[in-house]
C-alpha cells in the first residue's frame, strides 16, 4: 500500500526499542510531515553519531572519542573504579550525580539461561586494567537479579588479588517506595543489611 | 556527561511521537549499539524517504512519485472519492481493505479551539478536484468528533453541487465492542442508525 521508501522507514523505525509497528507508523509519518524541521536534523545527528561514536577502549563506554571523556576527565578519581554491565547503567549512574571516579562497562552479564560466559564478557580487559593501574576501590553496580549478583561474585574471584577494597551497591527500599509494594526478597535483604540509626 | 553527538541524537529521537527523553536514550544506546546491522539501514531508509517522498498533487498522500501509486493504480475505481482527514487516516483507511477508490486528504479539521479555519484546509483543491471529475460517490471518512463533523458539513456544502451522492462512514458499535463499556453517545447513535435485521 505505502510507497517501498515508506514502507522500509517503518520497519527499521518500528525495530528500536520501545516502538512497535503502530509507533513506528506515527513516527515514520512525523517525520515526513516535518522533514524540513526534524527529518533533516535527524538524518544530520544519525549520520554524525554513527562516523564520530566508537567504544572507548580503556572503559567500554561510547564515546566520540577513542577514549571517553570519562577517562579523561582530570577531575574524577582515578583510583576508584565502578564496574557496570552496560553502558546505560554507567549514563544512569552518572545521572545519579554522586559517582566522581573511573568507570568499567563489562558489557553484560554471565547467564546459564542465555549462555552468556565469561568470554563474552570484557573480563581480560579488566583484569588488565586492574593489574596496570592501582585502585583503592572497586565498587559493583550490577543488577540485584540472580545473574548480576553471580556475574559480581565470579568477577570478584579475578580481580580481588588487584584491588584493595571490593564493595557493591546498597541494597534495600528504594527511595520513596513504600514497604507495603515491595517484594518480599527486597524487603528480606532491606532487613538483613539493616543500618544503625544516630 | 554524554557527548554533544550521543546528546544530540537523544535529543532528536526523543521528539519523535510515542517517545521521550527515557526511551529516546534507549533507541539511541541500541543503534550505537547496533551500528551496522540497524543504525546504517536506518540512515539510509530515512535519508532514502527525504529525498524521494514528496505529496502526491491530486490526493495530497505521500509518495515517491508526484502522482502516488493510488492515483495511478488503473485497478481503482475513479469514481468514487473518500475524503479523510490526514494521510495516516488514509494508510488506516488502506489497511482495512475494503475500499478501491480515489482518496482526498483534507489536511485536518476545522476546529475552533485550535484556530483551525478553511483556508488552513486542502478545500480548493478538493472543489477543483470534483469540479474536473465526474464523481459517483464521495464518502467522508472524518473523525466522529465535534471538529471531524463540522468539517463534514462545511466541506459537504461545498462540493455537493458537483458530486451526486454524498455519504458518510456509519457510526455506531465498535466491531467486538461490548455494550457495557460504551459511551452513552456511542450507543444513542447506534440507536438511531439501527438497521433492519434481514
Amino acid at each position: 500500500m505505502n510507497s517501498d521508501e515508506i514502507q522500509r522507514l517503518i520497519q527499521l523505525l518500528s525495530r528500536l526499542p520501545g516502538l512497535g509497528p503502530r509507533s513506528g507508523r506515527r513516527a515514520a509519518l512525523h517525520l515526513l510531515q516535518k522533514k524540513e524541521s526534524h527529518m533533516a536534523p535527524l538524518i544530520e545527528a544519525i549520520s554524525h553519531a554513527y562516523r564520530t561514536i566508537q567504544t572507548c577502549q580503556k572503559c567500554f563506554n561510547l564515546d566520540s572519542h577513542t577514549t571517553c571523556s570519562l577517562c579523561r576527565d582530570p577531575k574524577r578519581d582515578p583510583n576508584t573504579l565502578c564496574i557496570v554491565e552496560s553502558v546505560s547503567d554507567l549514563w544512569a549512574m552518572e545521572r545519579s550525580n554522586t559517582y566522581r571516579g573511573q568507570y568499567f562497562v563489562l558489557g553484560g552479564n554471565l547467564s546459564a539461561m542465555l549462555g552468556v560466559g565469561p568470554d563474552q564478557l570484557n573480563l581480560q580487559p579488566l583484569i588488565e586494567r586492574v593489574q596496570t593501574t592501582q585502585f583503592n576501590e572497586a565498587i559493583f553496580a550490577l543488577s540485584a537479579t540472580l545473574d548480576g549478583q553471580t556475574t559480581m561474585h565470579y568477577v570478584h574471584e579475578r580481580i580481588f588479588p588487584y584491588v584493595e577494597n571490593i564493595s557493591s551497591l546498597a541494597h534495600g527500599v528504594p527511595v520513596g517506595g513504600e514497604l507495603d509494594y515491595l517484594d518480599d526478597g527486597t524487603l528480606s535483604t532491606a532487613l538483613t543489611h539493616r543500618y544503625k540509626v544516630a
